[in-house]
């Protein structure tokens, strides 16, 4: 069975699947591209793929506002997993060119914003031309053959694409991650280390009320590792609240948790329990000259 | 004094300043449009302008990430009012032009998506084109005098450029709302009917500690009207609490809460106080037949 993941091949999204398939021990399965995230849910609604790979946050632009609005009000698929992956950008021309020669530089404007200061040091008088995505840059700079053009993006690209890298993590900021999240018909049994992830609005708007539950976690001493609101989309100051919560949903604290809270929403959404990512293992970036 | 706006004229961000000064009842005040929103908060610190009006956030879209993340790490500027804005979408044609001509309509993809069920009942044939702005689509527009084409812009724009209103709110939601506010060097003496907006980073993140600092306000029985998370852009699950509350930062029961908490946060910020817009003004948006 398939994974799928946001096109086109050579994007940050397609480097997340195939590391999510490598960390599943699931070295069978394929990949199958699509254009949108609703294209990627209704894949594994309609069974076109097992599980589908979406951005959900980024450590430095916040919510992915998209993948949230789909789990809470579009699709019935659950959380199965997550991922963290650092930002890289790559710095990607044609084989056998010189930076020297470099006058060009193309990729998608969220790419070459984020590798400004690399840009402004080392290719200070190249022009900058904005691309639909990483990938269309690095296909079309390589295709060209130009020798003054290269292409910021993933090293994925500069793979499929047959292009040379000329520098490696040319982003500014080192601790830049993406969280992506796994989404699929069932959540994953316990594992021992787990995450669940929960939405809810109120019935009443009284003071003090996601006080009372949050007092639910903290009384059973859950360690919350995310809190945020989306607009419930029915008036101004109406939210979803999005929790995210170390433990499985079957762990009898959390359960007992859920239970105590639940009578107190109009809105219980469960988005599933998974196994955690170990965001340890990427300590190194934060540790780094250039992290925060 | 001026007040700034993101430009171009025409736009929604432009009505916003227009009402903001027709209510604060400063008929003498002058507009002046900037290109981004870090120029917005320049212009105020440097003296070009009084005060400037972002959107914050939006009734379906949800928070505007800019306007937090300039308030968060780079402007000392406070907020000094709010307002809200129902989105209003009007289609929009050179003089003399009827609906049956139209085989054409240009628009921001975001207002083109905003309108799609009037688009597919009342112009199911029509071609749509993607334009920059509403207020360069409508400009466009009428400034070709094509009798093929219309725009979908604001009623602003539709004045300012000459053009000819055809239809008014054919946006799918009606209670689509976007909040702004007025960021100026000071914030907004006490009127007896305000808010206030924090935003606060722990120390430790030991389980309940939002629990703990949220306890504060409701044991102040003080009613919250919009908890959200940023990055802090330090780390993945590093997050600044944005809390607005209803009181005045010098209403005893505000202060002596903020008190309370400031202890606890490792960061703690306040954006100001300043007069609540009354939202109920509009809730004739909510109970209409397309309210949800």
């Amino acid at each position: 069975m398939a994974t799928a993941f946001l096109g086109p091949r050579g994007t940050f999204s397609e480097e997340a699947a195939l590391q999510y398939i490598e960390r599943s021990g699931d070295g069978d399965s394929e990949m199958i591209a699509f254009s949108s995230f609703p294209a990627l849910t209704s894949a594994v609604e309609t069974g076109l793929a097992r599980d589908a790979i979406l951005p959900i946050e980024n450590s430095i632009e916040g919510a992915v506002g998209g993948t949230l609005d789909l789990l809470i009000h579009e699709t019935p698929l659950r959380i199965a997993g997550e991922l963290a992956l650092p930002v890289r950008h790559f710095l990607i021309t044609a084989p056998g060119i010189e930076l020297a020669e470099v006058t060009e530089v193309a990729s998608h404007p969220q790419a070459l914003g984020q590798c400004r200061r690399f840009l402004e040091r080392c290719l200070p008088k190249a022009a900058q031309v904005a691309a639909l995505s990483t990938a269309a840059a690095v296909e079309e700079t390589v295709a060209s053959g130009d020798r003054h053009r290269a292409a910021i993006g993933t090293a994925r690209a500069a793979s499929l694409y047959g292009g040379a890298i000329l520098a490696h993590d040319i982003q500014d900021v080192r601790a830049n991650l993406t969280r992506f999240v796994a989404l699929a018909r069932e959540d994953h049994a316990p594992t021992g280390d787990d995450k669940t992830s929960l939405g809810f609005t109120f019935k009443t708007n009284v003071p003090g009320i996601l006080h009372r539950i949050l007092g639910a976690f903290a009384e059973a001493k859950l360690q919350l590792t995310k809190i945020e609101s989306r607009p419930a989309k029915g008036w101004l100051g109406e939210y979803v609240f999005l929790v995210d919560l170390e433990g499985h949903r079957l762990d009898p604290a959390v359960a007992s948790a859920i239970e105590r809270i639940r009578d107190d929403c109009e809105r219980f959404l469960i988005f599933g329990s998974y196994p955690r990512f170990p965001l340890e293992t990427l300590q190194h970036l934060r540790d780094g000259p250039n992290g925060t």
